[in-house]
């Protein structure tokens, strides 16, 4: 079967669902200069509830894009590392990340021509 | 303020969820090589409700990145298409396509490997 990401039960479906994901991308960028730990992890993200960034970085490091470190320390400390899928995966978050900051002024005057003609 | 996607507030998270969110990058790609109607989008798209899909058009809309043409013909006829803004995005979006159809395969392995040892 080949792979096509407009069957809704192709497993690539999912992997667009993941890689797309506002947070996976945060989480995946965050990383692009180095291990983190989750309270640095946390403190960069702004906005992410421990709740989000635990589940989401499970869900990066099920998918292998992420491995995690568990060192026998009081108090316990785990950092998070791209895997080589991961690092593949930076090309990619740049342009999204780059994409979003330099178009906020293109989009927020469309919202506003399109409010305008909304209420007109 | 300089755009940032790590600060919650910024205008520039909010265009990361629109440009990673998986209903737009499908409806992006599928107006790549020219206009659509609705049902004609709806048939492409696997698994979208109706519901969403009149959402996501309506928020992809909203911040100019398709255009959307009435025909006053009976039935009534309406046609998508991407704007200038929205073309800017096609480059992105089938690259996230190309990476989550062709890394199936690696995030299979992952997977069945995380789960392997969550069982052990």
């Amino acid at each position: 079967m080949e792979p096509n990401v407009y069957a809704s039960d192709c497993a690539s479906r999912q992997i667009l669902n993941r890689i797309g994901d506002t947070w996976s991308v945060l989480i995946v960028a965050s990383l692009a200069d180095g291990r983190l730990r989750y309270s640095e992890l946390a403190a960069r993200i702004d906005g992410i509830s421990p709740k989000m960034l635990t589940q989401t970085l499970r869900g990066l490091e099920r998918d292998g894009m992420i491995s995690r470190t568990v060192f026998p320390v009081i108090p316990p400390r785990v950092d998070y590392e791209l895997t080589d899928l991961g690092r593949s995966l930076l090309g990619l978050v740049r342009e999204l990340v780059v994409w979003a900051e330099g178009h906020i002024g293109d989009v927020i005057d469309a919202r506003e021509s399109y409010d305008g003609r909304a209420t007109a």
